[in-house]
């Protein structure tokens, strides 16, 4: 099943609009090739709406959010919306700063997401949950661990029925839930952390997935979490004794362009609740 | 020939003038560094013109195109005329977009370009001929085959002609035309197409050779594209089974890197037209 | 000693705020999480205040300066010696343009740093000495030997008086100076400079380095300037025939990542004068 999903990545290699920071940019265009898919990267309100036209998704992400890019996330949002384009969140550091949060927030009430993928304290934070927030990094306090795991993913269903968005939360445990269904995803390896960029890069490909899968947000956006973690076990096995965390990155993306609908299927660890 | 060429950037080391996208701007550096010349990044208006007289070549990509930059990329390039610098105009996804279209066409108006660098699509549609953009990359409707060369190769030259511009056109086949004379060359890989910026990476390199080359701005061109092509074969070789599109992409830079006029000369693929 | 500064930095992780250029903005978060720290990037003047309070250093680089982030850095220098967080910049390109030259005098004059790290012709013109500037790179007439070694730790320590700040000159032998002590480096290798972002990611590690040693800025940036030579060195010893700059920014940010304070230690090579 998840494996179907990034074959039809490959098949239709979709065209996907990334409105996104500067830090991660290239690793997110990539990772969006290495995936099937293909990336452009265009955040000017003199273009936005054109480009997302002729792509199959959009991608938000405010890593590196500026005022000149807020009102072309909004219009290039709101186009997709128009055209039933799926369109996913990643709110970088919401809770870090209010222009993030209140950001987030303005972007919650004005588009329809698709998928809204951050970390727990990210999420906390748009479930108008108390959180803490340290930087773009998920706090120590607010960590998924199987005790918190049934509340988190309470949380996650509860936030996707009020925004209609899948709602992926990542970190040691993935938590991917609509409003009626969680995935509770167990790949990765925690050097993935130590990496800048793991969180966009799966974002910039989740809406590759669901650009290719749009009746099928949920099980599309499982697989590429799935699919993410996978990789970084993979790349891990990869790592010789002088490699650190930034052959580390070149091998995750490199295990990505080498993943099969098979071996995506036969390695995703997860349970659905 | 085009050995000599590559000779020259490593031994005058060029100082390259770069106004271009987020993106690549990174791995546009390092080819820069890695072919033998100096790269510095600067656009903005108060800046650029400053910048551009201290360089030896000037290359204004227009990947993330936005609002602020558009004026310093005229402003950037009038002072290189003035001065007699080489230009080089990378019009990345024109086309894509009218923003994207028009400012090439604006910037095509003001300032005389030493080499023009696009995929088909991109400078189909400085011809004003029809075109098909998909995104970045050019459409598949546009690809230039046996069939298509000749009348390709007659486009460019008309190009050229009227720009006054070193015409290059790369893709599968790639066509370095002025208004006489084409170099058709058959280096390359078609993995090169699932890396993020070889079209970029190319047009800064590009603007080093010419800017080393300025008597021979034709044969430079040719160089450079040579040079790329036979470092995306070389690269190729030496990828392992695990390897991906991330390890491709430094291993390319690598190869540039290591290419030495012998190498060039040995491995260039090329008919002159 | 200096292994002891490393050790804080892996003990503590503080998290760094960076307001950098867009070209190697994603190793300077990389070699940051490489060395156990944390990193965050944001420019835009609605948030910097609030990013820089929660952060432990605060690290400024001009490398692509532009207009709309002045303000920011002047406000998140003021806010971060406003709480006494330590303050790094990275006056890239001082001397290559009147912008770049105003503004790093413009931001000595306003914000108290704790660090200035710069190549030669860098910290000549923030001097006020007379300086020649190529692009962001030394000129070779500045370059630092045995010959002018006396008088440029001396002109280092004379700008530390006046500043305040540990003046770190960087290049073949790099100097670290108080007003009365200076570290004399000599780590590293020549194809460092054939990297883009080597002191960049220098300056991102230092920030990092002093926020975990706040009451030892000589001999944390002292450490820091070791480590990134002696990795440089390590780094080198790792290439292969066909690697070249591309793969040597990868194992350069690796061995910091596996760089211990027994190792930085141990590979230290400096004097104290």
């Amino acid at each position: 099943m998840l494996g179907k999903m990034l074959e039809n990545v490959k098949n239709n290699h979709p065209l996907i609009h990334n409105i996104t920071n500067y830090v991660t940019v290239n690793d997110c265009a990539n990772i969006v090739l290495a995936c099937g898919a293909s990336p452009i990267m265009s955040d000017d309100i003199g273009e936005v709406c054109e480009i997302t036209s002729i792509c199959s998704g959009l991608n938000i992400n405010i890593g590196t959010l500026n005022s000149n890019t807020i009102p072309s996330m909004k219009a290039a949002g709101k186009k997709a919306n128009e055209l039933g384009h799926p369109v996913l969140l990643d709110p970088v550091g919401a809770g870090a700063s209010s222009l993030r949060t209140n950001t987030a927030c303005a972007l919650l009430d004005e588009i329809r997401f698709s998928v809204i993928r951050g970390n727990i304290s990210e999420i906390k934070t748009l479930a108008g949950a108390s959180a803490k927030t340290s930087g773009v990094d998920a706090d120590e306090s607010d960590a998924v661990n199987e005790n918190s795991l049934e509340s988190t993913v309470n949380l996650a269903k509860k936030l996707s029925s009020r925004t209609g968005a899948v709602i992926a939360i990542t970190g040691a445990v993935d938590i991917i839930a609509d409003s009626e269904k969680a995935y509770i995803i167990r790949n990765g390896n925690p050097m993935m952390s130590r990496i800048t960029g793991t969180g966009c890069m799966l974002s910039a490909m989740t809406a590759a997935y669901i650009a290719a899968n749009q009746d099928n947000m949920l099980e599309a956006a499982a697989a590429a979490v799935c699919a993410m973690g996978l990789c970084g076990e993979l790349a891990f096995e990869r790592l010789s004794e002088r490699d650190g965390n930034s052959s580390y990155r070149n091998y995750i993306i490199d295990e990505i362009y080498n993943l099969t609908p098979e071996k995506l299927e036969k390695g995703a660890k997860y349970e659905i609740k």
